[in-house]
């Protein structure tokens, strides 16, 4: 149909012969389809020729002068508000070209301000979440799956849920007398991608995607504003489920420019939540370095205290060593203050030893360091190493040092280098979001691409089964090893999270991340829901190998999947990826899906073996000690 | 003893001092020894004051000119014969700054003839090995354990033994009625390491380590260069056994600058017995690279066809990426003369098409080729494709694709790229050296170094298990993967190597092979022994995995080691990699070798319960059919 308007329109050939052509191939491409497809076909060439209409644009749209009329913005300290107004809004009215150089020597060492991408309100959703809370049920699913950091939930005392701008939109807290309960929504950061409601269970009921109209959208962030701004960070019930108590964190990722709907985001917004005001991370090119900070503004920032994670991106083919290097780094210079403290023993006494104590423990740490700076403060004048210890306080917490990328990065371009990372034994933590393609170039095969997968350089199907990252990992037998997808299994996910970060060695996290290349039939708003089938299905094994455990005698493997309970073969044709390869070559399809079925069986059977086998072994162990 | 003689010779402090000094450090170093040390290094220093008495050197060695009058070497064709005395001559007698520019026009494109090391003669063996024939068992061991191809053994007809070189010294050769049998020494070429005399099953008895005379030298060298070049090549009795039969092949790798005892050429050497005259090798940096093409000669060689290895170098980094590339062209020229002889099938017939059915077979290939080129030359005048078959002919004979390189590439420097050639599915094999230890760099840790193991960077023994190079590679389901140990079972050996030529797939054999690096206290002389205890001790675990199996309903995975039958410990304590640690830490030592002992015994019972999974599996798919 558009063709047709086109070829009407751009006058490139006769429109008679256009159409002719057209029809001519409608006949050729669908005729095995059926005469009625056929003709659906040439109606909608018909249709395209007659429905064109003149839209007319409004007149100030030629010059956009009203998107360059912007009111100053203000930042959270006089660096970022001078980033904003300098950099950050020349950038996106298009006048970037007239900054002048001069404006650049605050950030000439490569740093930008963080928390920059909450400035820049897209308002580019067509629909908005709008929260029921009467039907809530307070499990926090909405935020967790959010890839933008849009929908959160917040924990109010009385006083804060008299504000006028809450309009009474709050319940009482469930497992708790004290506070109530709010889902706020940042309207003008939502891409409306509907994930929220889609995993919400009391669907359809306590969410609903609504048209983003200007009084909805506009009462909604304020709402937001409200909440985030005013409302006090609150003391948890205990008990709580790890996946509801994790979404009262404030994720120090926020409102990307990822796709509506991507698989990556949310793994990294959770792992903010769960240490981003003592990370570091070193990112590998990919979506992750895209939707990580596209300039001039990054979606990574801090918390109330100004704390939040320190990210950088070097190359596509270096970031694993990158990483290394920021993690080598950090540990010279912890040990560096180590000994400043040692020496301070004797002229502070208690607050140092405590801190010696408790150094590597992230909260007892952060607590002890404290302390101790308050009382270098009262001796900094006369002593070096006092003096030292408060320049350097940000040592003084344990730090977390993580690698993210994509699986073009962590099974293919930086794989050398992620190999001698893992093997070096260090404390660093891996996180590769693995959607199984180059996603962010336009869908290549990459190592990570299953068997049968329809790719660019994998047209007609992968014909090698995807790279085994996790039991290549495994095979070090020091290195923490998990497969996750937070969509089938959050409490696993969770666990494996925590794990990895508190395992003194390297750690590899490999999560299943869904993507606009796989092509999903049923959406990317299902995108957690697809995990879940990939799950059910055996398509993706959940596992985690712990180091820690097997030096404590137990068994450090844990295959996390039950037996496959639902057909591979649907979830297969559930995604384009695969269900393109059924309809181009269906005997080429049925041949590698039936192989990929298998392999997916024995590699299940596998792990279960070994699993049993380090029974063995630990239970012979036993025996003989 | 010589740091005493250099001082008094050297004059740079005043002995009396110099003696003093040493002295004072004899004490401090050797006191916790017991005073017998303590005296006998003492003693040592006043002798090698008292010792000193001056050699006089003969007067032609000031100019050594009479090194410089060579007489003109014929090689095997023209250009071999320029490149000789063109190059070679002048380099080894230390002219090469006199070679004209113009002499290298000839090989300007980086390629020299093969088969040059052989014109180099060193003669440096201070003892060399005599046969006994009469204790001779005609087992091969000897040849097959010699790094540097010097010990061979000859089938001989009647008429051939009659040779005055012989001077008598052959027997009836064993399963044999027609033929005799003699081993040849190329006394010239040899070391004097006695690895061949070592692997002797009746040691002491069929070869003798005997100084090295110069008549005794000049009458061995003629015997081996009359069975060399007077004696044809026999068809061999069936059933011989595989070791025994594959050392009657001419190696195809002769007289390299190897260290004595290396354990790295003896596997090259097998390789090129096997597939040498139809064999492509892209070789990584390292010892292998050096022993494999040191200016200004190679010991790769051809055979009395003409054929041999084709061998290059690119780098450290990209040498499986190098090897891949050669074997894409390979497979996009064979692919173009495919073509050229589908069209030919209708012009010549049956020729064409017997190729067509059997290019794909080493031996097959070789013979109707050589059937269809001879048909060709009937018809090349006036058919294009008949021409370029001709002119194409070495793509007729199926190649044999090879990547050659040592543990610091495989495991560390290079295993990127190595991992993207395993994982692309393509065919070919790839051979690695595995000293556990940067062998021509001087020993710096690898990837590849076991836990415990003194190396530089790891001077305190390595901390962390040594990569699982081939559970790794296993991970990929579709490689054929293989670890052996030629001195501890040879029919294994041999078996792996020709299993991984024949898949059509990737193929990763990893070698053990002990190196100067090593400290072997038995000397590098048992190099073959040691690797029989590594597999003895289960420090060295000898599997095969073959995908084809695999394809077939069978069992891929063949675990050929036994249980370990001997001390893991007391096979640490035979090198000093190891007991040098137990010296300096001795604590760290017992903690780190009872881990490793574990981890082996870990090892050993993962991979024999994996051998049992494949059993499940494949009985359960049995029953599922």
């Amino acid at each position: 149909m558009l063709q047709a308007a086109f070829f009407k329109l751009a006058d490139v050939i006769p429109i008679e012969d256009a159409v002719k052509y057209m029809k001519e191939a409608v006949v050729k491409t669908y005729s095995r389809k059926g005469q009625k497809i056929v003709d659906m076909n040439l109606n909608a060439i018909d249709e395209g020729l007659s429905a064109l209409h003149k839209v007319e644009i409004p007149e100030p749209w030629k010059t956009a002068d009203d998107c360059k009329d912007n009111k100053p913005l203000v930042g959270r300290n006089q660096a970022q508000t001078d980033y904003l107004n300098d950099v950050l809004i020349p950038y996106g009215s298009m006048s970037a070209d007239d900054i002048p150089v001069s404006k650049f020597t605050a950030i000439a060492n490569g740093m930008i301000p963080s928390g920059t991408a909450a400035f820049e309100k897209r308002g580019i959703a067509t629909d908005i979440p709008v929260w029921n809370k009467d039907n809530c049920m307070q499990c926090n699913w909405c935020s967790y799956s959010c890839p933008h950091g849009v929908i959160r939930p917040f924990v109010l005392n009385n006083n804060e849920a008299e504000a006028e701008e809450l309009q009474g939109e709050f319940v009482a807290m469930k497992g708790s007398k004290d506070y109530l309960y709010a889902i706020g929504i940042s309207a003008l950061d939502c891409t409306g991608c509907g994930s929220c409601q889609q995993v919400c269970p009391a669907r359809t009921k306590a969410l609903e995607m609504v048209p983003s109209k200007e009084d909805a959208v506009e009462k909604a962030q304020a709402r937001f504003d409200y909440l985030f701004n005013q409302v006090e960070e609150k003391k948890l019930p205990q008990n709580m489920n790890a996946l509801k108590a994790s979404q009262f964190r404030q994720p120090l990722l926020e409102f990307s420019g990822a796709c509506p709907g991507c698989g990556e985001t949310p793994y990294a917004k959770l792992v903010t939540q769960l240490f981003g005001d003592r990370m570091f991370i070193a990112n590998a090119t990919g979506c992750s370095s895209i939707w990580g900070c596209s300039a001039p503004s990054t979606p990574y920032t801090v918390n109330k205290q100004g704390r939040g994670p320190a990210w950088a991106n070097s190359l596509f083919e270096d970031n694993a060593e990158f990483g290394l290097g920021m993690t080598m780094s950090m540990k010279a210079r912890r040990k560096e203050i180590e000994t400043a403290v040692e020496r301070l023993v004797g002229v502070i006494g208690e607050e140092a030893k405590e801190w010696l104590a408790s150094k590597n423990d992230a909260a007892a740490s952060e607590a002890t360091g404290k302390a101790l700076v308050d009382k270098c403060e009262g001796v900094a004048s006369a002593n070096e190493d006092a003096k030292y210890v408060i320049e350097n306080k940000n040592m003084l917490i344990k730090p977390s040092m993580w690698i993210f990328g994509g699986d073009g990065w962590a099974y293919d371009i930086g794989y050398g280098g992620l190999d001698h990372v893992i093997a070096s034994g260090e404390n660093v933590n891996v996180l590769v979001f693995d959607t199984e393609v180059y996603s962010n170039t336009g869908g290549q095969s990459s190592k990570s691409t299953p068997l049968g997968a329809a790719a660019k350089f994998a047209a007609s199907g992968k014909k090698v089964k995807k790279k085994d990252l996790a039991q290549i990992a495994m095979a070090y037998g020091y290195v923490y090893v998990a497969q996750i997808a937070m969509g089938a299994n959050p409490a696993q996910t969770l666990k494996a999270i925590k794990e990895a970060e508190a395992y003194d060695g390297p750690s590899l996290i490999i999560a299943y991340a869904p993507c606009i290349n796989h092509g999903l039939k049923s959406g990317m708003n299902k995108a957690m829901l697809e995990m879940k089938k990939a799950v059910d299905s055996g398509y993706w094994t959940l596992l985690r190998y712990n180091p820690q455990l097997r030096e404590e005698g137990k068994n450090p493997l844990s295959v996390d999947s039950p037996m496959p309970t639902e057909s591979y073969e649907s979830f297969l044709a559930g995604e384009e990826r695969y269900d393109s390869l059924r309809i181009k070559f269906p005997e080429t399809a049925d041949k590698l899906f039936k192989e990929a079925e298998r392999l997916a069986l024995d590699r299940y059977e596998e792990l279960v073996n070994r699993q049993k086998t380090f029974d063995r072994i630990i239970e012979n162990e036993g025996k003989s000690n």
